[in-house]
C-alpha cells in the first residue's frame, strides 16, 4: 500500500468508460472505513454519473471542477451535522476528509483516477451543491471527486519530502 | 491496498518497542504524498519520542489521548497557515487531515497500530498544544497520532457500510 500512497497523482482527464457498480461499492466502502469522531460516521454521499448532474456540479463548484465535466462518475461526499460530535461539531469537516481520502487511495488501487475538487470552505460552492441537490438541513456539502479511468499521465514532479516540514522533539 | 483500508482499526495499546527511524520516514513520506488544495502542502509535523514531552502532549489534549502515555512515538500534525491557499485559507483543515489519514494507513500497511486523536476543533486542545511547544504564529495544531507496535487486537465489530448514507443521482 505505501507505493500506492506515494505514487497517487491527480487525474484530471479520463476516459469515456464508465466505472463499474462493484467499483463504486468498493470506493464508498472504503469512504465508511475510515475512523470518525467518536465513531459518529458523520458523512453521506451522493453518487453521479448522469451527465447533466455532473455539468450542473461542475457548474456550481467553479473553474478547477471542470473535469466533472467529462469523467464518468461523481461522488459528492456530505457532512451529517445531526451525527456529529455534539462536543466538538466540526469534526465532521475532518471526518469527510477522511472519507474522501481513503477513496482517492480506493481509485489508486481499482487503477481508476481521480481528483479531488474542494468545496467545503468556498462558501459559495457550498451553498451552490446544497441548491443544486436540495440539501435537507443539517448536511454540509464537503469535496467532489470526479472519477475515471485515466487518459492522463501526470508528468509534473511531485514533492513528497520536505525537510524543513519536520520537527524533532520540538517546534 | 483496499483491504488494508477495510481492515484498519484503532490502536490504543501499544508494546514498549520503539519505533524505527526508517518507518517514521515512511510515514511522514506518506503524509507528505496526500494532494492539497493548489498543492499548498500547507503543513508541518513534530515528531516526539521523549517520554516527557509525550506526557505534556496526552495532558494537553484530553482524557481521549491517554493512549499517548503509553505510546512509543506521537507525531503532532499542524497547519502552516502561511502557506495555505489565500483564496480559502481554512483549506489547511482537510490538507492536514489528508496527511493523517495517509499516515494511519501507512502504520497499517508497516505493522503499526495508531490512534487519530483529534486537537482542532477544540479550542482548549489547540492552545494546549500551542502553549506546549511554543508554536509560532500561524502554525495550527490540528491533530495527533498516537504510534506504536500493537499490544491489542480490537474486537467490536466495525460499521462500514450503511445504505441510508448513499444516494443515487440525487439526494
Amino acid at each position: 500500500m505505501l507505493e500506492e500512497i506515494y505514487r497517487r497523482r491527480s487525474i484530471r482527464k479520463f476516459q469515456p468508460q464508465e466505472v463499474e457498480e462493484e467499483k463504486i461499492r468498493a470506493l464508498l466502502k472504503a469512504g465508511m472505513s475510515g475512523p470518525s469522531a467518536v465513531d459518529a460516521r458523520d458523512w453521506s454521499f451522493i453518487v453521479v454519473r448522469e451527465r447533466e448532474t455532473l455539468l450542473r456540479m461542475a457548474e456550481a463548484n467553479g473553474p478547477a471542477a471542470d473535469p466533472l465535466r467529462e469523467a464518468p462518475l461523481g461522488i459528492l461526499i456530505c457532512g451529517d451535522t445531526a451525527r456529529t460530535y455534539a462536543k466538538a461539531p466540526d469534526f465532521w469537516i475532518v471526518d469527510c476528509s477522511i472519507a474522501t481520502q481513503n477513496m482517492v487511495l480506493a481509485a489508486e488501487n481499482l487503477d481508476l483516477g481521480c481528483v479531488w475538487l474542494g468545496t467545503w470552505p468556498h462558501r459559495d460552492r457550498v451553498e451552490g451543491q446544497r441548491a443544486l441537490f436540495d440539501l435537507p438541513a443539517g448536511i454540509e456539502p464537503h469535496s467532489i471527486l470526479a472519477i475515471g479511468y485515466p487518459a492522463e499521465t501526470p508528468q509534473r514532479p511531485k514533492t513528497d519530502w520536505e525537510d524543513d516540514r519536520i520537527h524533532w522533539e520540538h517546534w
